[in-house]
């Protein structure tokens, strides 16, 4: 386990400053994909770049004309974001894979496969390599740009990538994949458990609960003749946070509230709450939104996981002897792009340490849970492979 | 009447804009305080500027070795402000100097005095020409800036005025000052009362209110697990707005907020909100800010009004067969820096209109009820001063 922990310190110490730093599509993201070619060659894995630059390595397979089975996660990283994110499911998975062929001879190809741009920290968007060889760009994705006014498309033509095929590029559609990464949460942590099953991406309904009251002198209004849109706006965030907690696996957030004139001696005439609603499935997630018809939100879907990785995962966890705990994925990974695609998708969380800190050099998950997390991606893909 | 109303229209049209522009110690205030001095020698008082620049005009009772009686307030206003604040007492006060004297000889001198940069929008502070009048000037009030980097001290000399003494410049204290200002509030159209007395000046606590929680991912932590502090903020937004109903004439706002980070997606790890606290008298002030242990503030304490010209007051209004109707200040005003001067003081509320907007050019009195208000401050003027 010696040889994962130090590749995902070289990563960590790739971009300079005091946390992981790859943004999206830059030479540091580049430098991570060559070092992480350079070690899947290094392991005898044939070395492949897909067309929109995402990293493949293959360990072939008995039946090569069967559909693969692939791991991996994605190598960029937000700014100063820590060790495990990402680099975690592509260097882990590279260890598991080269573990699951020393088992036995396996029928099907196993490939691991590192996502280009998942964060969208830089970009705004992210998920930009498994969207794109699953062909899910928008049409504008393009012509996002940095801080610095470099679009996405220049970005990679200073990769030498020429632009994504809308249509995609996944010649033909791995038979499973399965993401390992940090939870980037508590819920492990609470339960003591190292591991856990997903058991869907869940959907996310965003956007933006408004209040208009009338703006007044704060010592010449009485009480009584008040309309006060930030304790309408008050009320608003207790019962958006009442509303999630009456639904089991629901989270609810306000993370922004603005109010007008926002002075001192002014009641607040407007006042505006972002709104974040995510749950396991549609209906959870209608019956929060039933609580707060205010809030005026778009919904993306959530995305149900696959029964056969999913199972697949279940069954190497309690092989390891350890607990078989099933949560719902709160963040978006690069397997939710592929389990949208249609392609049988599992994903498989490592508990996170530090309070559940990601996106931050503190993120942290121990070197017993990584051997775990290694051993039971082992198994998994040697059961989804084939003896 | 209708000279009043013109006069009052003449000085909305003085600075140009959508309403009245005559920011303090501005070229434009300094017209007002040349068109009111033109009126007054017209109606034929007696005129001179006092050393810091307020306007004074003088009708001589046959006893002029007695104490004056005064009345008046201020001629500069906010930004495309209305036509009432400030310009009523003036106006309003020079015409029932007038009348008061008309109506038969009285003993003590009456005065009609215009204080300059009541508002404070220019300097930042206000009831400069009062304060300065009696002594209460902050040591670097002199060296507050406007926007374009101007002190009040160059404000000053531009104007040809030097800077005041730090003792202030009231020669002879006057036995009584009664103001009449508009009440840019809704209590007297609540009341369907015209005019109202004044029995304090609010006292008035100005703090912020602050919570820290933890700053963490939206998606993977469990509304158990959470310590979020808007949620926090939001509670303390309602329990500060029911600490005030719970006591008679307070009122409470939290006019600003603000959240740490900020983002759509993270629980807010840091909230802080404005608090500001108003009530006739401190014992008031304090039950509401026992309840909301959590607000940092300054207080600044109530200032009662005087029975004698408050008592004038109520009688006038009385023999003008007009309810007398009492409320608070909600809003300090020049009368509050003489009453804490130890001037006996009145302050006489004309109903305001158009939901109590004011400092806008929405800002509405009605001319039957500037009609009453004449009369009545004529008459307690006259009672003030002696037949």
């Amino acid at each position: 386990m010696e040889r994962v922990l130090e590749r995902l310190e070289r990563l960590f110490a790739l971009g300079g400053g005091t946390g992981a730093n790859r943004p999206g599509l830059s030479r540091a993201e580049q430098e991570a994909h060559d070092l992480v070619a350079a070690w899947m060659a290094e392991d005898g894995l044939a070395v492949s770049v897909d067309p929109v630059g995402n990293l493949v390595g293959r360990l072939p397979g008995t039946r090569p004309e069967l559909p693969e089975v692939w791991t991996g996660s994605h190598l960029d990283s937000v700014p100063d974001g820590g060790r495990y994110d990402g680099a975690l499911g592509v260097v882990g998975g590279l260890e598991a894979v080269g573990r699951a062929a020393a088992a036995g001879a396996l029928e099907r190809t196993l490939a691991v496969i590192a996502f280009r741009d998942e964060e969208g920290s830089r970009f705004g968007r992210g998920l930009f390599g498994s969207r794109a060889l699953c062909g899910r760009l928008a049409t504008d994705d393009l012509e996002q740009c940095d801080a610095a006014g470099v679009s996405v498309r220049e970005a990679l033509a200073a990769l030498g990538l020429p632009p994504p095929d809308p249509a995609g590029c996944l010649e033909r559609a791995p038979a499973a994949f399965v993401e390992c990464h940090v939870e980037q949460g508590v819920v492990l942590a609470a339960r003591g458990a190292p591991l856990g099953v997903a058991t869907a991406i869940v959907g996310v309904a965003r956007g933006w609960a408004e209040f208009s009251g009338l703006a007044r002198h704060a010592g010449t209004t009485p009480m009584d003749a008040r309309d006060d849109a930030l304790v309408a706006a008050a009320e608003f965030v207790l019962r958006l946070r009442d509303a999630a907690r009456a639904v089991e696996g629901a989270v609810a957030t306000g993370g922004r509230i603005e109010v007008e004139p926002g002075a001192v001696n002014v009641v607040p005439g407007r006042a505006r709450v972002s709104v974040d609603v995510r749950a396991p499935d549609r209906g959870r997630l209608d019956a929060v939104l039933t609580a707060v018809p205010e809030a005026h939100v778009h919904v993306t879907d959530p995305v149900p996981l696959a029964p056969g990785p999913t199972g697949a995962l279940r069954q190497a966890i309690a092989d390891a002897g350890l607990p078989v705990e099933e949560l719902a994925s709160g963040a978006g990974h690069d397997a939710m792009v592929l389990a949208a695609a249609g392609v049988p998708t599992g994903l498989l969380f490592v508990r996170s340490l530090a309070d559940g800190a990601s996106h931050c050099p503190e993120e942290e998950t121990s070197a017993e849970d990584v051997a775990l997390a290694v051993e039971v991606l082992a198994g998994a893909l040697g059961r989804l492979a084939g003896v």
